[in-house]
């Protein structure tokens, strides 16, 4: 992984700070939600679709959401005019015990990390994946956030330290296939573009979303269960992620996969608005 | 909820601090453990238990463990001479990306806080409770571990604002009793004590452990499976926890029970090294 900035910065609830008070309840709790949010030269070209998911899981977890137009003037400053991530971390702020306090002071904290990028070959030559033998936990009522609990991907990531591979897909406790560590996961089969439902575990990506929406422009697209067997018999296999936008995949444990034409055209969609790398511009 | 003394004070790494550097895994993915240690005149009577579960915590979750002694002397330095909580969060340090750093920092947090104690009626005539609507995952890669993410609980102690209500019981997925929100539960039957397995989810208590060794020596003791329909038909119920002690409950839905004479002899015992209150104590 190369990186292209380094700059680092933190704002806390507007001010600049180096710290998060010590007993917040996202520390504390996990109580809270992220998003990963890639700038270039001031744009955001997901910002919609993080602000959308932020929103919903607010709704979902009691939390008052942060004032949109606020967020951005926060992390628009923060970002400056570079290529940056900036991590969005937002919290039920401070407090004691499981309970939330009846008058939720949500807390925004904002980091300016440097982006990670993949080398161009892997966007090329597509991503080498393996089978995690951790096993997703089913939770309906936290299904498709991005709450700040991801112990689960901390330990799947944790299965191999080969840099050889590139990420590693989970199944849920049922045996269907969820997504990978750090990305949503897409199988292209006779012409139709599926992707797992995320309705019982799984995080409902931003790059995902962004794909379905523009997919369903000229391809039959489903969220439906998949199990293992589905992705073995895919035609072609790839991950999206906000940040690193279409990654198509080319080895899965032992089966191989040729990085296909739908990865291509919905990578090259997403790379033109700067996220990812198109790996096959059409000419 | 009456509270004893109201000091505030944070460490880490052993430095007077007022925050968590923003990076801190325990806050982005919640990898890390903690600990909620009661102190009374500088000592903690349950100190061995919770040194027991972090170092089990850290070896499940391939975090190198702080040394005891240290802790040791940084808790009871911090907690003094009053009877204080002393909460402990060990994270595994400041980083980016799921995949854990291959050389871990592990940074430990702690926060003196003042203890939460229960009125003295709640220990004599027992607790309200609940059944949760919230059902917990299954997990057994997490289970029993008192790791930092806990959106879980927060989410079922959202389900009631009733303060008549003190704690909530929650089953699993499949149906399984597991755990009140911040308490472990035990029931009696035909003078059997009986308590949940928590090889798939819930924590496992340090008092919890502390009662099944105390119980074990005048009392047929089983972790088992146990449903809904045996804490109905159950003689007693309580809960337990590390800085209440055993809590005896009154009622369970519309299901009435008696505080019974279990709870007040394992009550006592904890009661008599500081943890909890006795509600009945032998004369």
């Amino acid at each position: 992984m190369t990186v292209r900035t380094a700059a680092g910065a933190v704002l806390v609830d507007g001010r600049p700070a180096t710290g998060v008070p010590a007993d917040d309840r996202g520390l504390a709790y996990g109580d809270g939600l992220f998003e990963t949010i890639a700038f270039h030269g001031g744009r955001a070209p997901l910002w919609p679709g993080h602000m959308a998911r932020l929103r919903r899981g607010c709704r979902r977890l009691g939390l008052a959401p942060p004032e949109p137009a606020l967020l951005w003037s926060e992390a628009a400053g923060l970002a400056g005019p570079g290529d940056v991530l900036i991590k969005l971390i937002v919290s039920r702020g401070s407090g004691r015990g499981y309970a939330p306090p009846a008058r939720t002071a949500t807390r925004r904290v904002l980091l300016r990390q440097a982006l990670p990028i993949l080398p161009a070959r892997l966007y090329r030559d597509g991503l080498r994946l393996r089978w995690c033998r951790l096993r997703l936990a089913i939770q309906p009522a936290l299904a498709g956030l991005k709450h700040l609990g991801r112990l689960e991907q901390v330990l799947a990531r944790a299965e191999w330290r080969d840099p050889a591979i590139d990420e590693g897909l989970c199944l849920d406790a049922d045996g269907h296939v969820v997504c990978a560590t750090a990305a949503n996961v897409f199988i292209v089969r006779d012409g139709m573009l599926l992707t797992p439902q995320l309705d019982r575990c799984g995080v409902a990506g931003v790059a995902r979303a962004a794909l379905l929406a523009r997919a369903r422009r000229w391809l039959p697209v489903r969220e439906q269960r998949l199990v293992r067997a589905d992705v073995d018999a895919a035609d072609e296999v790839f991950l999206s992620n906000a940040v690193r936008g279409v990654m198509p995949v080319r080895m899965i444990g032992r089966r191989r996969y040729r990085p296909g034409p739908v990865a291509a055209r919905l990578g090259y969609t997403l790379a033109a608005v700067g996220i990812g790398q198109a790996f096959d511009e059409p000419s």
